[in-house]
């Protein structure tokens, strides 16, 4: 895994509507979004990669964040229009020891937005836990 | 990681209600009831974790399976009841390549149960999705 945590958006996210013929899915426009911010960026907080389905459809358009050590957070209810916030949030959770960010040190249109968060499967087992 | 699956169970879930003092969160109960079940199996299909609140409250009790190089898959409103099915799908899931099962492959109780998937992180980008 890069250093850079690892933002993953569900590419093919219909955010619970029907798409008309030709129309690009809502979670494609956010990916697309992202990507062309992150290209005005010289150092870019993180790696942005797509995935298709990731099951979300409820609360899509879904993302997750990811870092090795750290909690990996999903986010949902996600729109293009949030793609600023999103990086200012990658860029928290990238400083972040444990990318445990308290909902205030989220910008305000993310302070609803998890949906879960998973611990780093690739720790060893805390017996405490 | 381990080549087992590791089932981690969200062992401070309330599951949306409030706890009488001294009573035992129901994914601690849920967590125990799969400890127990595993302990009288010569060969785990699983590694068992807890991890204190995985803020999937809405949707408790929770629990993620992930294996290197598979989906990890996010699951909710899981209860003790169900902890013989969630081994059985565990089983499932330890022999499938990618761990994408159909609905129609987990046990019945479980069907509904996915959250969310999520792609293994450490694998390289794939440049198509």
């Amino acid at each position: 895994m890069a250093d850079r945590p690892i933002l993953t958006v569900c590419t093919s996210c219909r955010a619970g509507h029907d798409l008309a013929e030709g129309q690009t899915p809502p979670g494609r426009l956010l990916h697309d979004a992202l990507a062309e911010a992150l290209a005005t960026q010289p150092e870019p907080p993180v790696e942005l990669r797509g995935a298709a389905c990731m099951a979300a459809c409820a609360r899509g358009c879904t993302a997750a964040i990811a870092a090795p050590g750290k909690w990996t957070y999903l986010l949902g209810e996600l729109d293009r229009e949030m793609a600023g916030d999103l990086l200012t949030y990658a860029s928290a959770y990238a400083a972040h020891a444990t990318g445990a960010l308290l909902p205030s040190r989220r910008p305000e249109s993310l302070r609803r937005a998890v949906i879960a968060r998973l611990p780093d499967f690739t720790l060893p087992k805390d017996p405490a836990a």
